[in-house]
């Protein structure tokens, strides 16, 4: 990226957009880097400068959904609002950021979900879409009014970023005319997850919550252990640190 | 099937066993009706004549790995016992019975997960293996001690076999030593599920388990509709019939 100019930056953003365009309207498989230069005016050699590979693009697809995702979220996020308000508007706001790639998700899920992937949601590669996808859920839980019990406040974003991941899921099976059943499982997963969350803070909901959070700890894929001082604040001082002594 | 012999029925539990194998040992891709044919010392049209291709043998090695599960779990489901020891013990057994499929499922889930597929497990052509593996969950409620709040016994089963297709999808994914991240989230799954069914009895979680029966509602594959007989059956009293009004 050393040398990068304002023409380069140009080329760069044109590639993206005409590869996001065709990864969109022909799919994954049909898609080349030779029919992406093409459609793009430049040669192949100019676009693989700038992208190493087609799945380095479709993370530039990724982010751009995600991008588009939290545009549309933005004033749900802005206006307060319970916790169930705010996961609903922000699920909503997912399923219609996501929709011009219906027909692509239904074709690429066969490669994202392929053990190991770079296009899997856990995947190294995938990394900052995946941030930006958790920052939207770090907000819901941060801003919603009540607050959410502070024991549960570290791990909900996590937990309904999974639980994004299986909306999505179900989103790329559902053929019903206006993702009619993927709006109602957004509509009642927010009912639920709030009712949930405004019981947990009643004492004889204690050993439930303890143990949701110990499945999210359990379910959570290896990644690079936290620094000791992270992980310290990450268990509050209510949860058991007994996850690990369980298997 | 008209005119089978007993030797016709022998050579048809070959092809299926060899067929088996063969998926198990070489992949999806790499099985072929051709070679499946040769490797039992049939001719392909012999094999043609048993199933009408490889996806038909795949539905066999899905009956027959359902077949296994429920051989693994039926000790546990004779013992008594709670809820939780009863889904773990079934859970777990399902994770031994899937073992020796572990590398062929990283392979099938692409094929699997595609929208359409015949191989999902909610595909008509899925139903036996579908049944089979619903029934292992029904074992389990029914058999609960203490019993299941009425309220919950018919739709918790559906839910059991949802997160069992959850807790696969996991275990595709788990290249840990022995599966150790799956054992955990079923320790954990199982301890809360049973966890969230006590906490169940109390009227003050009422609202809850009444959003989580929405929820399943909401989130079920369309079906052909029940009969209105059973259909009234499936309504019980306490719950609202109101899911259809809320998208």
């Amino acid at each position: 990226m050393s040398g990068a100019t304002p023409k380069s930056d140009r080329t760069r953003a044109h590639v993206r957009e005409v590869a996001i365009r065709m990864l969109r309207d022909v799919g994954y498989e049909r898609t080349t880097m030779r029919g992406i230069a093409e459609a793009a005016g430049v040669s192949t050699g100019n676009a693989y400068y700038h992208f190493a590979s087609k799945d380095a693009l479709v993370q530039e697809l990724y982010l751009e959904v995600q991008h588009e995702h939290a545009a549309l979220a933005a004033p749900v996020l802005a206006a307060g609002g319970t916790l169930t308000d705010r996961l609903r508007g922000v699920w909503h706001a997912g399923v219609d950021a996501f929709e011009p790639f219906h027909a692509f998700g239904a074709g690429f899920l066969s490669v994202a979900i392929r053990p190991g992937s770079d296009a899997s949601p856990f995947s190294a590669a995938s990394g900052p879409a995946r941030e930006a996808s958790r920052a939207l859920f770090e907000e819901v839980v941060a801003g919603a009014e009540p607050a959410v019990p502070s024991r549960l406040r570290a791990e909900l974003p996590e937990l309904l970023w999974l639980a994004q991941l299986g909306v999505t899921l179900f989103w790329v099976h559902d053929t019903s005319p206006g993702r009619a059943r993927t709006r109602r499982l957004v509509e009642q997963g927010a009912a639920l997850v709030g009712h949930v969350v405004r019981l947990s803070r009643l004492p004889v909901a204690r050993g439930v919550v303890d143990d949701a959070l110990r499945l999210v700890r359990a379910v959570h894929p290896e990644r690079p252990g936290p620094e000791p001082d992270e992980a310290t604040a990450r268990r509050l001082p209510e949860s058991p640190a007994t996850e690990e002594g369980t298997a």
